[in-house]
């Protein structure tokens, strides 16, 4: 990959919010893939660390931190000419705030998550409005109440974002797997039939990271292959996922929505110490952890056939996350002491000496049993793709750049989601930065290989109740 | 530490019973702290890989399992002068009957554990009989129908063992620390009494094991600083403590017994996956694993004042186990995968890069919150006390050799436990090899920094309920 493909030019500025692991590893892929003004890309970052580098690419660096107050001024600032491209990868910003004033300039929007101003996390009380599902409504409901206009794409890195194109690629892989001929839909309602009809009842994002260094993990620091801060805060927000018809049991402190798109559930509990049991190519049966995340919603939703409110078909759909193994090892710390760790690193992509990022997803319930789908990316061979990253960054930076190319070729979508966008296309741009990209099935249920010796609230009647998914 | 002291001279034969970690440890302390005949020290170990070594010694290596047919002839024929001393650190042999056994031809016995013959932890359906309650009672019920004979020191490791001396020391030193005058106690009434007068309410055996090596764990392979066979049995025998009179609430799967001492309660999961909510002083809190131990119920029983079955006082004590990070990755993964690792792997003390094995007892809910004491004892310290052993063998190990004093110094004391025999003696043999051995008060109690935005269920009213330990 020598011979980059161009993907067209960028007229106006580019402005990247936020250069921490996954603005660093993005850059390189737009520098290489878009026609554009070098001298109108520019960085937000507050963050000092990051001047010495942006200054040796010769970028300008606006080293400050957007805030309710001062957003509309910088960026009205940053695009003045009523086009360009936003390119949001923060943290503690409003990506709704930003995403409308970028609409609002005629400035195209991509992110990878739908971001609270600073402090919503940890300071807001009410555990119904700290969910994704809560915050994902917000740009729903701004979607519907201003549709079209310029195109912002919300949640497009690897999760949320990329297991999106996933599903429907492994949804397809099914078809014909299964020996026949449905065509590949071209709207949500065929999806949602389609997947309905394939008698797929849910999706897990199933996810091994087994990428590590050759030191142990320091005592008090959270050790993670990506973002600390983001770990932590979505860790920290309840236990929740996309909640399918088949489901005959829901956990003792669920609640549900009635407003929105219903699509999903919550428990009170945090989403990163409530394990549940999934499977991945790599270690089969595995430990994931049920940290919310915005496609456990998204994917319930899109794939919803009839009604929200009463629907004919909805698949449960959630995260499954088994991180890095010094991520394991630094949220055991962290639940253990009941704080969190003051110190944060982020394993580069130098000194990690094995390892893989394994994320896809697994679509269950079907004839088949179980598919998963996804990239098995090595930290070894994505040091051959691009610099700056990991293969975990890899997997998120490469969705943007997909992300950023349908959008450019997409202008006037307005507010899409990954579920809503070509996941041809964008598989297409994205998959030399993949690895490789496999379709694995499995005779695996959660009813595996249960406790010998201990009674465990399981329902022997259908392996794929989410109540047999949820460890005991 | 040249010089070693010499604990006198042990007639007849030596048999050592399993020559893992623990027996390949103990054996240089043997060979450096007593007098006796070398060729009358010998080895049944059914592995072929100490071969080599034992006959690098000089040392006879019986290469045989004990099982519940041969283990009479064996012992008669490897005892043959009706004195001896038999050192059980085996695992899959009936501590119990071996003990007898030793009793009936005269010989001295210790051991580190009530271990069952082969299959018991595994292949007993009832929970009830698998818990080390029914196993120690076993022990218990034997001691009180075969009073007094040779004496047989039954659970004399780091713990059970060792921490049985801790209890006593930190007893003592809030004696001191409150500035009262108590003497030392010279009766297990008088300990019990004073313990209840000190207005302790509970121990937590309170571990980290911080040993690391500079490479990361593989997978599929279960690693630990001791014996992954025994952690696994253990870790899968039910969660289990022994039962204090200030508690208030029971978890709701709790068991009491009608029978026996009465001092514990077991609950239906298993202790490895089971966290619970405890302190020691490198990382300050932290989750500590409540597996099972054989110290639970005998501190418990042992400090209980009054009728067994109606006690006007009794503490709480647990096992609250943080191992070596590579063991709670195992945990992890072997809980997570169903199954057991087809291959175990023990931290060797040169491999090891840094850490320590803090193993000690916090005593609760006195007068001053909690006092922990302990050991804290590095791997690079081990280094320099004695050969073939990592910080949480030496612990064990030296624990063996200081009842194994103790026995000879007492050789008609019948069977006894750790709690039943002199504390100061036996710390005494064993302190040169512990490393700091140091007190630590902490105002830390399981109601510190709990979840801010998840209900959990405690008991507010009583910090140190069994309720605020056991996490959520």
């Amino acid at each position: 990959m020598t011979d980059y493909p161009q993907y067209g030019r960028i007229d106006g500025h580019i402005v990247m919010i936020g250069f921490g692991s996954i603005g660093k590893g993005t850059l390189p892929l737009i520098q290489r893939h878009f026609d554009y003004d070098p001298a109108k890309l520019s960085v937000i970052d507050p963050n000092p660390a990051s001047a010495a580098f942006l200054e040796s690419q010769g970028i300008t660096h606006h080293q400050l931190a957007l805030t309710p107050e001062n957003y509309r001024a910088v960026l009205k600032d940053l695009f003045p000419e009523g086009r360009g491209f936003c390119v949001n990868l923060s943290v503690d910003t409003s990506s709704l705030d930003l995403m409308k004033c970028c609409r609002a300039l005629g400035v195209l929007y991509i992110d990878t998550v739908v971001e609270p101003w600073a402090g919503f996390y940890f300071e807001t009380e009410d555990n119904a409005a700290r969910t994704n599902y809560a915050l994902r409504q917000t740009v729903r409901d701004e979607k519907a109440a201003n549709p079209g206009g310029p195109t912002a794409v919300s949640c497009c890195g690897a999760n949320p974002g990329m297991v999106s194109w996933f599903v429907k690629e492994a949804l397809m892989t099914l078809v014909t797997d299964l020996g026949r001929d449905d065509p590949m839909p071209s709207d949500r309602a065929g999806w949602g039939t389609l997947m309905q009809s394939l008698g797929v009842k849910g999706v897990h994002i199933a996810e091994r990271d087994t990428q590590a260094r050759a030191t142990p993990r320091p005592r008090d620091v959270f050790v993670n292959t990506w973002s600390v801060e983001g770990f932590i805060a979505e860790g920290f927000q309840p236990a929740e996922l996309g909640w399918g018809t088949h489901e005959k049991w829901m956990p003792e402190t669920a609640h549900q929505y009635d407003t929105g798109c219903q699509a999903g559930i919550w428990f009170e509990r945090p989403g990163a110490i409530t394990r549940v049991h999934t499977w991945c190519p790599t270690p089969g049966p595995q430990f994931g952890y049920l940290v919310t995340h915005n496609e456990a919603i998204s994917i319930s939703d899109y794939f919803t056939v009839g009604d929200p409110a009463t629907p004919d078909y909805r698949p449960t759909c959630h995260y499954a996350y088994h991180p890095c193994d010094d991520a394991v090892l630094s949220l055991h710390e962290m639940f253990g002491a009941g704080r969190q760790q003051a110190a944060h690193e982020i394993l580069d992509v130098d000194e990690i000496v094995t390892g893989i990022d394994e994320l896809g997803v697994l679509l269950y319930g079907h004839e088949k049993n179980a598919l998963w789908f996804g990239s098995r990316l090595s930290n070894a061979e994505t040091k051959t793709l691009a610099p700056y990253q990991n293969a975990t960054g890899m997997q998120v930076t490469s969705a943007v750049l997909a992300g950023m190319v349908w959008a450019l070729e997409n202008p006037e979508a307005g507010i899409v989601e990954t579920d809503e966008i070509d996941h041809v296309r964008c598989l297409a741009v994205q998959r030399p930065y993949l690895g490789p990209v496999e379709a694995h099935y499995t005779d695996w249920t959660p009813l595996q290989d249960r406790w010998e010796h201990f009674p465990e609230d399981i329902d022997d009647s259908d392996p794929w109740q989410f109540r047999n998914v949820l460890a005991t």
